[in-house]
């Protein structure tokens, strides 16, 4: 499966669309210059290439197993991880005083893209540990960041996250998982967790679940929630692998897609645990890894979606059927598949700006403490998880039809992307609890986010106007008739009113989103050439689905209730 | 994997939606009366439910299997399709001269939709015998028709459609398999074709090949094709299955879903074949049961949806999580599931009303040879294939969503309608050749067909705009769009113009037949109840998706030809 990470796209990204110059113009990020940013991308970018894509068909392949209670993982995954931890890959944007980068986040999510579309499986594992080393770094004690940081960050350890309960996925508070205290300052952890992403494999000497569960004294609900780190090897005083702890994989799942990714049932029989943050404070130490990880997600299904879309450009530069109306041999001529394929890199692209634009957002976060970059980044979260997906999703679907019948054959491995994307619109919140997010939490400032994105894109609009006219204009008049929904929206008491609409809310967002992005790269380039190519594509084939979003948005909840539960076939 | 074919459904779309009684009042079809219509539906929904239902998961799970050259078929397949053949369901519509039912063409369909949602890799094999039935039928000569028809009609032998080489998928003009005269009233035919499904397997006596290949003085293109029966096992004097012919099955597909149906790369060595219709004339041949299988594959596409559907009610019945806004205890009240279920009914209600209205046009073009309703059925059978089949794939896509993340488990089901249904939009050529078909020969009368369609939809709606003025304009105002975009792509010469705007014009133009079929629905129940709860759902949330289809419709085909093969990254 040929991959080429698409390292001169995420620089020019970075450099002219979401502005990664700021960053580095902060003290926090002052190492983060052009020439460094640039051989980081070229380096993860030699990984992807090289080491990691060539696995990705055997994790589909030999999925990951259960073998007398120890995972054993696909062929080529330990030398794999092997490859990342040793780059140093895992460790982009953690703080060098445990030995990361200290480099901005926006790196750290373009990497994790461009890895997800070589293999995704496999950079689901590290991805978990980043997840873990934010959470430490922000809200555990100064003795098991010295002990655990150092490992987790060179990538000797790795690290999960246990939320998930059979009666508590979405609804997390409802989970059941017990903690009690030993007296000796860790604690004894009993329940049983699902869908714990890498929860065992063998491509580390340890593996560190930080897992939600209530002590004797919490309430019910998420307040009473607190989060403890309890590793499978419980350290030795030299901070080596020692005892094994009272925990055990129950099974693995057997699922649609990623199956290199080893899916299990955790058990924990009052295993020994460390305490992270404040007793009852575990939900929010939780979103302090879920925020960032929600983002990572959203760049998972770009990656996944830029592999799909090499892999059916590839097939289309070479399959000869008919003839095309411009006389080229093969199929990438065909009306059709020219309108498949220019319609999936417009997307991509759009996704991809407002995956780095968030990343950028919170960096600038993380740099200048700015409530307002606080609540940019608040605001584009859930749109990057949501709509990055989606798009992973949808492009993946198209990378199917581009490849005809043998789109569905699983050696051409058009499938396999497919296959492999369908659960992060469902995991770290599904993609229907992130535009929830959005439509609630994310519009009680009475929409003060939302205006400021808006203004901003209404401003480059008018600037634009005598250079680009025609883009100009339809990312203008999308924006408005967005504020508009959105002044409804915010007008809205009843939540549910604002639920009923959340995702095409969340969608029509991306698109004008996706829209300013676009422009802001045409306009890069000067007004001609293929960025603005490109940007027309998505302007005229993409961007009017806001039409209907937009009047689906302003329908409201009372025509979904109208229906009895024996009307839908109770 | 529970599963209640939609029987009363069915009966309420044929009775008052499409006018199945229109049918049953002419004198070809006078057998076809609603008590009949209403056993045979209630009939077939009986098999579905209880025998074909329970074989759809170990179809997925023991795929079936080439041993020693020979198919083995998954658990319970042969004794499932030996229930269908029993009860007569391959033969619905065919000549009762030859052992059919001589019912409408519509009630095959709407069994056949019914069994998809069931069995979808078991009801392939029906169908694709119900295909060579009609080629046979229309253009075998006597002795053939006296062999074969009976046979294949009782379910004794089945049959398969052999088109695509490796190097000629769509463009079917370019196969070079070859036939030889042996003078003797056969034919030697010797070529390789793929992806052909049930190409050989255990559950009946002998598999009839409908292969098409190019006698020695046939022109390159399609108009050189001529086609042949190729029995598996050549008839001996009392008709019963006698030696082996010369053709072999080399290998079996390793497929995304529709595990249970064998695809079969099948090899050719001079096996005896005989000539059905005339030299030269095979594509016409095929395209006689091409037309009516499209339309069946649309039909999957909607069984599949149904099976999706009825699955991921069930689980939003049962699981709880979270406080829902109504305080019924589990998720199906949360309006975002609510928005999907609600949604996902709308659609395959939709779907499933052009299915059924193209196969009454179908059926009222044999019964009274009728000129218009021939146009009608040719315009409507691409938009039944791919709106049909893009409703499963989005449907199943939804269904998955409503599970979370149990949704990607595959002991759920829910992942396996995804799957298996993935495929519905590429064979009987692909949705995108579906479009073309549609912009190109079906508007070829100037828009005629297209034209009279809008007529009776816009006729009904203004008729409608007292009882139910919000649907009634809703519907109205699309098609008064529609009309103009269909005029718009008329006026174009060059056909890449309208090409690059086929697909979403089909997609838009199902948006607004749907919305004809809801409404004529709603007032069938006098304008309030559940069909008019249901309509206002798709007026509000689908059919407004049109607005931006339309303006892709109109983009034209420049803008995807600005960008260089180096632009997509070649």
């Amino acid at each position: 499966m040929p991959y080429t990470a698409p390292v001169s796209e995420f620089k020019f990204t970075l450099d002219h669309v979401v502005d990664l110059a700021q960053v580095a113009a902060t003290d926090r990020f002052s190492e983060a210059t052009a020439d460094v940013c640039e051989a980081i991308l070229t380096e993860a970018g030699r990984l992807c290439d090289d080491i990691m894509a060539p696995l990705n068909r055997a994790g589909d392949l030999t999925p990951a197993r259960l073998e007398n209670g120890v995972v054993r993982t696909s062929p080529g995954f330990a030398e794999g991880y092997k490859a990342i931890a040793e780059g140093g890959w895992v460790g982009i944007s953690a703080s060098p005083e445990h030995g990361g980068m200290g480099l901005p986040f926006a790196l750290s999510v373009a990497v994790n893209d461009m890895m997800s579309g070589a293999c995704l499986s496999l950079q689901l594992c590290p991805l978990l540990s980043q997840g873990q080393i934010e959470a430490l770094e922000a809200h555990a004690s100064d003795e098991l960041k010295a002990l655990y940081l150092p490992k987790l960050i060179s990538g000797e350890w790795t690290g999960t996250m246990n939320l998930t309960e059979p009666q508590a996925g979405s609804d997390v508070g409802a989970l059941s998982s017990k903690a009690a205290d030993n007296g000796d300052g860790t604690y004894a952890i009993t329940g049983q967790k699902i869908y714990i992403s890498w929860g065992d494999h063998d491509v580390a000497g340890n593996v560190c679940h930080l897992v939600l569960a209530r002590l004797p004294d919490g309430k019910p609900g998420t307040k009473g929630l607190s989060l403890f780190l309890v590793p499978k090897y419980i350290p030795d005083d030299a901070g080596n692998p020692g005892v094994a702890n009272s925990l055990s994989v129950v099974s693995l799942e057997h699922k649609m897609g990623l199956h290199g990714s080893p899916t299990a049932v955790m058990q924990y029989d009052g295993a020994t645990g460390w305490l992270v943050g404040d007793p009852h404070g575990g939900i929010a130490a939780m979103f302090t890894m879920m925020n960032n990880a929600r983002l990572n997600v959203g760049a998972q299904g770009v990656g996944a979606a830029e592999g799909a879309y090499q892999h059916a450009l590839a097939y289309a530069l070479e399959r000869k059927q008919g003839r095309t109306p411009t006389g080229h041999p093969t199929i990438v001529d065909h009306a059709d598949v020219r309108r498949m394929l220019t319609a999936m890199k417009a997307d991509i692209f759009a996704a991809r700006a407002i995956e780095l634009a968030c990343a950028v957002a919170i960096d600038m976060e993380t740099a200048t403490g700015s409530a307002d970059w606080s609540a940019r980044a608040a605001f584009l979260t859930p749109i990057a998880k949501a709509f990055g997906t989606d798009v992973g999703i949808a492009v993946s679907r198209e990378g199917v039809q581009v490849h005809g019948g043998m789109g569905v054959i699983e050696e051409t491995g058009a499938a396999q992307f497919s296959r492999d994307v369908r659960v992060t619109a469902i995991y770290e919140g599904t993609n229907g609890i992130q535009a929830m997010d959005l439509v609630a939490r994310k519009l009680m400032d009475g929409g003060e986010a939302a205006y400021r994105l808006l203004e901003e894109i209404e401003t480059q609009a008018e600037s634009a106007r005598t250079t680009l006219p025609d883009l100009a204009d339809a990312v203008w008049n999308t924006s408005e008739s967005l504020r508009e929904t959105t002044e409804w929206l915010v007008g809205q008491s009843d939540a549910n009113q604002r639920f009923a609409g959340a995702v095409p809310y969340l969608r029509a967002f991306a698109r004008v989103l996706g829209g300013h992005y676009h422009l802001k790269a045409a306009l890069a380039e000067g007004g001609s050439g293929a960025r603005s190519a490109l940007a027309r594509v998505y302007m005229g084939r993409l961007l009017p689905e806001y039409l209907g979003l937009l009047e689906e948005v302003r329908v409201g909840a009372d025509d979904l209730y109208a229906l009895s539960l024996e009307d839908l076939g109770a």
